[in-house]
């Protein structure tokens, strides 16, 4: 196999398992090769990701070398498509009343959803979280991707117990978006104590269902180490936390809203 | 710019967006090279692809000729996926009682979901469907990146109606897990009448949910064109609907269950 048809097999395998650890012997073997040729073909992948500002490829050296593909998204690419996702809610049909804004087809849309969690994945990515966080129900799509992207488990927070989840935790939280106290529930297996948790949720206003996320993962003796939220609206004070890392910024006009990408990103 | 690096480049594009269409004049304008040079590029990187299964790199040629990648996953990794699912979930102290097995934390863990969404992907590639379509909650994750492999937008059925969806169609029906009538909600705008569905759920009994969103969507104007469960009851008779894909088969026996992959797969 030649040397370009290698390389092409590498990018392809690390592009399509973001974060994940490969020893350099997986591919000596693949390929039937010395790990020292496949160190060289791992250099030119390195270059190639370097250069078009795709991802880096990390490798360690020695006997356990290994090798692993942390994904970028090219700032091209970034402003394209949250452009797009900005045009999209700016489209005044969207606006449903009583100061809702249907976002949901935006929050199951792949492509929509991807570029939002490569922003997630860059902005946390050195927060060595061991898992992302979401509650039900139109967050979990852009949470899952972003899981994906920085290969750690996701949790997903339910507004009621399930049988099928055994015992569980239950906790009641104010939230700001539905104006009223609510409650969330999750199975006592689901997160290892000591854990510490990237919390992502589509839409926030006041933060309180981040707050509550953050109480509820206290009692599981985890810490929550990152807030993202793929919409935030602008505006309202006393934020419920500090340190929240928001993708579109909406602000109330008197007229509607108006739909702002968050300038650290672009 | 060399040939492998720009190939390694072209491989990663591809990996990173399945099943989308790139111009040839995307690519060349991106090397500041020849389309010519370009089509030469995607020869070699449709030759690897080939050469270890990973995908195959569909082009179109001529003066609109362009270029889509179709992704696979090789036999050996399905198997080695599947057979770990099989065995997180053989498990025995997943099970919850009354008949309920814990697969929350399968459902949402990245690796095992993108196995899943490949064998979905793979299965439905033919399909021509429009849309991805489940409900809350569970299934949520897998027919995201089944939606993401497939390049189409997934729809999320909610079992209550929210104000922030606008105008929806509500239904009732029987499901079989929870044996009683349950409700499902879906915004009038979510689907464009007349399209064509692949409907996925994480568990099926006797394919009530299924069968309940097909009613939903013929309100739609829209067609069923593939049922996928990842995890599927064997020996519950008269299933609602006939021609489904299960990735896992589960059989009741008289000590607790047996977890078996779908014998079609591997």
């Amino acid at each position: 196999m030649k040397r370009t048809e290698r390389a092409c097999i590498i990018t392809q395998v690390l592009t399509e398992h973001p974060n994940r650890d490969f020893s350099l012997g997986f591919f000596a073997e693949k390929f039937g090769c010395a790990k020292s040729s496949t160190s060289e073909d791992l250099t030119l992948v390195r270059t190639a990701m370097d250069s078009a500002g795709l991802g880096y490829v990390e490798t360690t050296s020695g006997s356990k070398g290994g090798v692993r593909f942390v994904p970028y998204i090219t700032k091209e690419e970034s402003i394209a498509g949250l452009e797009k996702i900005k045009a999209v809610l700016e489209d005044p049909s969207r606006n449903v009343g009583g100061g809702y804004i249907y976002t949901t087809d935006i929050l199951f849309d792949p492509e929509m959803c991807q570029i939002c969690a490569m922003q997630f994945a860059k902005h946390f990515a050195a927060s060595e979280a061991d898992i992302v966080v979401t509650i039900e129900t139109r967050g979990i799509g852009v949470a899952m991707l972003t899981a994906r992207l920085l290969n750690i488990p996701l949790v997903v927070i339910r507004r009621e117990a399930r049988v099928s989840e055994g015992s569980t935790i239950s906790i009641n939280y104010y939230s700001g978006s539905s104006d009223r106290v609510q409650k969330m529930s999750l199975a006592k297996r689901a997160i290892k104590p000591g854990s510490k948790a990237i919390i992502i949720d589509d839409f926030m206003r006041k933060g309180g269902t981040l707050k509550g996320i953050e109480d509820m993962l206290s009692e599981f003796d985890t810490k929550a180490v990152g807030f993202g939220a793929v919409i935030v609206t602008q505006g309202v004070k006393d934020k419920k936390i500090g340190n929240f890392f928001p993708i579109i910024i909406l602000t109330d006009t008197e007229d509607g809203y108006r739909v702002a990408i968050n300038p650290d990103i672009i």
